[in-house]
Formats: C-alpha cells, sequence, structure tokens
C-alpha cells in the first residue's frame, strides 16, 4: 500500500464517457489498497471557451484587476472536473470528495495567471484518505494569502500534481498524457526512436525544453526539487490493465543519480526548428558590447537561446545569437535602428531557416568524446555547423533546416539509440 | 448616493452580448454616484448542463457526498458568471472586482443543494466600494463552516441578492426579470390586467406561493425579515434608460403597513392548476382523525395545501385536502391500502381536474364582506364552489378546472381591479 497520486489531462476528462473511464482506473488503484489522491485538468478546449468568453467581453489587459478575473473564471473548469470525478467515483462505489485549491488550501503568490505555489496543507488530505476517501484536487490552480483565486499558467495542472505529490510525500506520481512516454527522439521522425524506462530529471528537463511537451517543464522542475518520483504513462490503456504492468508502463523520471540503474551516454536527440539566427558582423571587440546588443533585444522582451561570440580577429569579432522565429523580423528592425549606429559593426546578417539538433545525456559529463561524436557523424552527412553550444548533460548545434530529420536519424543511429539499453 | 444592490437572471446574463448590456446598466448607475453591489445567476441554461452532466455519470443519490459534490459543481456557473460581469464593467472603463459567495463570506448551513443562509461579513464589500469599485457576488452559494460549497436552491440567486441587501443595509434591492412587474393577475388570462405600483410584503408571499413564480418565495421571506425594500422590474428596457424613470418601474414590495398609500381591499388574483383534491368520506369523528390521515400522507413525503373538515352528522365527517396533481393518484393508492382499512370510513373520493382562486390583499383584514362578494360574484357566473380556505389576507377556493378563466376574469372584473387604484 502506497500514496499514489495521479494527474489526468483535459483529453482525458474530455467528456463523462472519458470520465467514467478514469474513475474505474482510479477506482480499480484504490481497491488494490493505494491511498489515491487525483488531479484532473479542465475538461478539453474549456479553458479556451472560457477566456474566450473573457475577450469578447474586455480585451486582454495588463493590470491585476483584469488578471484576477481571469483566473475567477478560468479556475471554474478544473472546479467542474473534480466534482464531475468524485460523482463518478461515487458510481462506481468509492467514497470520494473533491477540493477546489483555495479549500486545500494551495498557497500560492498572487501573480495572477501566472502564480507559484508556495505550500501546500495536507491536513484535510490526510484525513479523508485515513478515512479510505478517494481525494480530488484541483490542478492550475491556488489561493492567496488575501483569499483571491490565482490559476498557475497553462499547463499548470502537471505542477499542481507534483506538488501535491511533494507535500504528501507521494510515492510516486503518475501523469497520464496522450503518449506512452518519454522516447529517444520523435517517433515521426525517426520510426526506430525507441521509449526510455527511465530518464534523468536533468535530461527531462532539456528534453521539455526542446519542445517535447509532454510535461510542463516547471512540474519537472518542481518534481526535481522535491525529489518525487514521476511517471509518465499513457491514458490509453485500457483502464483494466493489470495494475503491475501498468505500474510499470511509460518512463520514469529518476532524481537519484548514483543509482545503479543502466545509463546510456546518451538519452535522446531533441530537435526544434523554432528558432531563427542573427549576426552582428565585425563588432569592435570591446568590453559592454554583449550588453548593448543583448540588453536592447531583452528590452523588447525578446527571448533568446543560444549565444555564440568567437574569439576576436584584428580587433573585430562576430556576436551571433538565436531568437524564435516569430521575432526574428522583430529582433533584425531592432539591432539595425537602435543598435548598429552606435555600434560601429559592420552588418546585420540572419537565417529564419534553421534548426537546432540536441544529443542529451546525463553520461556525456564523464565521458569525453561525445561532442566529437556528434560532429563526426554531420560531417560524414556533409551537413554543415553553423553554431554550436554546449552544456554539461546536452550538447546542441544550429544548422540549415532542410537538414534536421537526417541529421536526427543520422544521430540516433550512431548513439545506437535504436537499440535496447545494455 | 446609495448603496443599491441589482439581482439580474440568466436570461440577463445568457450571452456575452447580453452581459455587456447589464454591464453598462450598472456602470450607469455607479455613474449616476450610487455604490453598486450586483448579483448575477448563472448563463441561462448552465445549470442544468453541469447537472446534466453529473446525472450521466451517476443516478442522484440522497446522501451528503453526493450532494455536496453537485454543490461544487453547479456553483461554478455563477462563479463564471460573477468573473465576466467584473470583466464587462472593466471593458466598461469602471472598477469592479468580484467575489465567490466563500470569499465574502456567505456562510450557511450544511445542507447541501438546498443551504440557508446564516451570516454574511460586509467587511471586504465595503472595503471595494468605499474604494469606488463595484462589487459583484454570486448569487446561489455559499459555504459552509466546514468550508465546503453550498448552494440555496433553484432560484437562490434572488434569496443571495435580498440578503447581501440585507447584511449592507442597502437602500433597495432592485431584481430585473423578465417581466415589468407584479400584476393584478396574469395576463395571459386577464388582457386588464394592472401592474401593481406597490404590493405589500404579505401579498406578495401569497402571490408568490400562488406560482406567479416571479421571485423566490424564500427571497421575499428573507426580505420581510430584514425589510430589505424590494423591486421587481424589468431586464429589456434599454440599458440607457433616465435612471429617474428606472428607478421608479416596475413593482416596490414594501413593508410597511401603515405607510399611507393607497391600499387596495383587494391587490391581486392568484390562480393555480396544480392541485387535486381528495375526500375521505363517513370518517367516524373522533379526535385524532386528522393525524390518522396526513400524518400517513406526510410521512410519504406527500405535501398538503388546502385541508378542510366539515361538522360531523351522525358521528360521520368528511375529511377533504389538496395535494399537487402530481401526487394524486400516489395519495390515493396510499389511502386505500394503509389508511381506509384501519379508519372505519366509507370512502375515498378524489378529483384531479379542479383549480383552487384566491383573492389576495392586506384590505380584507378590515373590510367585512369581501368574502361573500367574492362568493356571489361566482354564483353569478354558475361555478360552484368545492372547497374554501381563508386567512387574514387571503380567501381561495376550489372549483372546477374548466372555469378556472371565467372565474379569474370575473373576480378581476368585480373587485375592479382594472382600474387604476383611487
Amino acid at each position: 500500500m502506497a500514496l499514489i497520486v495521479h494527474k489526468y489531462g483535459g483529453t482525458s476528462m474530455g467528456s463523462t464517457e472519458r470520465i467514467r473511464l478514469v474513475a474505474k482506473r482510479v477506482a480499480k488503484w484504490a481497491r488494490a489498497g493505494h491511498q489515491m489522491v487525483v488531479v484532473p485538468s479542465a475538461m478539453s478546449g474549456e479553458t479556451n471557451r472560457l477566456l474566450g468568453l473573457a475577450k469578447e467581453l474586455a480585451p486582454a489587459k495588463p493590470g491585476d484587476a483584469y488578471q484576477r478575473e481571469l483566473d475567477m473564471l478560468a479556475s471554474t473548469g478544473e472546479q467542474v472536473s473534480v466534482a464531475l470525478l468524485a460523482i463518478a467515483l461515487q458510481g462506481e462505489g468509492m467514497e470520494s470528495v473533491s477540493y477546489a485549491g483555495w479549500q486545500v488550501p494551495i498557497l500560492t503568490n498572487s501573480a495572477h495567471t501566472k502564480a507559484r505555489i508556495e505550500s501546500i496543507d495536507d491536513q484535510k488530505v490526510r484525513v479523508d484518505l485515513a478515512a479510505g476517501k478517494v481525494v480530488i484536487v484541483t490542478g492550475f490552480q491556488g489561493v492567496d494569502e488575501a483569499g483571491n483565486i490565482t490559476t498557475l499558467g497553462r499547463g499548470g495542472s502537471d505542477t499542481s500534481a507534483v506538488a501535491v505529490a511533494a507535500a504528501m510525500k507521494a510515492s510516486e506520481c503518475l501523469i497520464y498524457t496522450d503518449v506512452d512516454g518519454i522516447y529517444t527522439t520523435d517517433p515521426r521522425v525517426v520510426p526506430e526512436a525507441r521509449r526510455l524506462q527511465t530518464v534523468g530529471f536533468e535530461e527531462m528537463l532539456e528534453m521539455a525544453s526542446m519542445g517535447s511537451k509532454v510535461l510542463q517543464i516547471r512540474s519537472v522542475e518542481f518534481a526535481g526539487k522535491y525529489k518525487v518520483p514521476l511517471r509518465v504513462l499513457s491514458s490509453f490503456t485500457p483502464w483494466d490493465i493489470d495494475i503491475e504492468i501498468e505500474a510499470k508502463s511509460g518512463t520514469l523520471i529518476t532524481f537519484e543519480e548514483d543509482e545503479n540503474m543502466e545509463q546510456a551516454i546518451v538519452s535522446g536527440i531533441a530537435f526544434n526548428r523554432d528558432e531563427a539566427k542573427v549576426s552582428v558582423l565585425g563588432v569592435p571587440d570591446t568590453p559592454g558590447i554583449a550588453y548593448q546588443i543583448l540588453g536592447a533585444v531583452a528590452d523588447a522582451n525578446i527571448e533568446v537561446d543560444v549565444i555564440i561570440q568567437n574569439v576576436s580577429k584584428d580587433g573585430k569579432t562576430d556576436f551571433s545569437f538565436t531568437v524564435h522565429r516569430n521575432d526574428y523580423a522583430r529582433t533584425v528592425d531592432l539591432l539595425k535602428e537602435k543598435v548598429l549606429p552606435g555600434l560601429g559593426a559592420t552588418e546585420i546578417t540572419g537565417d529564419a531557416k534553421i534548426c537546432k539538433v540536441s544529443i542529451v545525456g546525463i553520461g556525456m559529463r564523464s565521458h569525453v568524446g561525445v561532442a566529437s561524436k556528434m560532429f563526426r557523424c554531420l560531417s560524414e552527412e556533409g551537413i554543415n555547423i553553423q553554431m554550436i553550444s554546449t552544456s554539461e548533460i546536452k550538447t546542441s548545434v544550429v544548422i540549415d533546416e532542410k537538414y534536421m530529420e537526417l541529421a536526427v536519424r543520422a544521430l540516433h543511429k550512431a548513439f545506437e539509440l535504436d537499440q535496447p539499453a545494455a
């Protein structure tokens, strides 16, 4: 018997038929002797429907008063879900009780529409669990000290589930999604992509930030901070699948580095074609240049990803960085108008048709030669590398967009990711 | 400048277009210098939609656990409304803030789905009003001492509005509805029916209980208890109607009996064809008989309205009462099976094709001959009276259903209700 947290997404809660299946699955876990806490999202489409009504009434405005009302509004989606799931469980003969975030309470700061969880009181939930009830808690929302409803932002239900699991010291937090785990890379690009049975927390962060989109990145950070064992698994298995099999399915995200588990050098290949490259050429190599360039970009609220500055030649250097493709034109205009004149740089160039490909793996830390193996592989395929960026567990290259699939497939094979881990 | 409470029904909140019109009307009142508290219902159809989802998942069950979840579920309808109205007001340039019942808080007992308000804390609302904000409070719901969301039952938003008005000592509580006031009788039956400018609180209670359905009866009782001036008026007037005209429109429900206002002897004719008559004939006239008959009926949760027992003859009497037409067959069966055998009565008879017609008026208290005028009028029309029941401000008769319209029209004319009050 263990304390288990289940999290179900909007698709799983999308209709009364699907809610009934969730209830049957949860009831199975409870009947197997587990103490169950469930965090469901709003029914799919509901949050958008509600925010759409708000937009019809007044265009989105900054300012707390408006954002506060958006939270009042959007939080009802999850409240409907918890009540319906509690009712469905009662229909299955299970005792159950639902709580909105403010009832637990899940305390957050007051940053409406993007609040952060500060503390969770587990008292009520423990009493209910001890009484044999399944407890259902709204995802996505909490309450601030003044008693205002807050929401955590899109995908916040993952974070809620992990936070509740952390507060309850749950044995495991199971995130049911529409994929059956974390893969070595996107199976749509590489059919040989393999599901990982386990993936390290930091690797998962790198994968998530590269748009694998399975888990909200904040929830992974949260899980890492509190060492919550987190499992991503499919909500499409039959509800009555053997619980022993289900409990081992999907991908477990681990936080214990020196566990003696199989640890591949490279765990996966991530890629992203949402970026564009901008270069400022012939910049005088004097202190403060990076700030002059990137400060102006940051002031315009443009996020920068990879940044490269090469060694200078003849007192001049080239400065390159990547931004989201949607911000490309704005960035180039900004630099030409505001930065170039005062900088003494030669030229602004750029390319929106690039992509970033990364190899990710905890094992890289202790293995030299991983990056060079990547570069050799790409070279053998005749792919020119435009930019390189490395971290302890990731090596990323920026290449021409048209080579993306080729690069991902070649790297997947070169690092033997299509082979089961030894 | 006064503190005013507005209440808008589900139709008024039925779409973003209509919500915008409500916002414009409220903004007009606020700009005229009034402190405004608004209590809107859920968007029309929303409560039924939500409860329909619950029914799909588990058939309605007694028991607190299920009822508690229904309240979690249904209360979201009003929360959506308050947030949208707050946003619409901000769109009109008015500062506004919304509160769910638990945030005010509106404390109720724990009788889920039919809770009663116990107290309202006006602190937060007063602070916001003093800061120039329009305050929007959910109708229909509150919170119990343990922090569970409760609802007041259908039509509860009227009661919420009156309760908030009472707690805030509002100058007036304006209930915007789809009719433009209280009429001397149903205009669909008597085209000459006149809108009353004022109606006494007790008269209104008698009218409401007869199914005039304009106001939830509990809200009128509440208004009476706390002497909240209550006005029923149309939500279909243009939002920019002159505020002086709007403030005097509709029907004002008054609580001051000895105000020197024009006081007709009879204020209105109410009628109801939802009832059926049941008679127990030849009952031995001994103590405890009424209890034997009606106790069994009450135990079966059947509500009884008019009760008549005539003087006995030869130690036997006839005992008659009316029940809702839907309960007619069940009542007759029950009496035949369980009551008749032990009672020594001769026979159970009944008639489902009856109706009740009432004349209602505070003035009846001090005027003799009102009832006899009613009976003469019906006699002149050749209508046989089957049962009679009287109270201080009401005289009701049960007659054959087919004479209902005839009776109502004749009485409306006989009591000169088609003439403007002197």
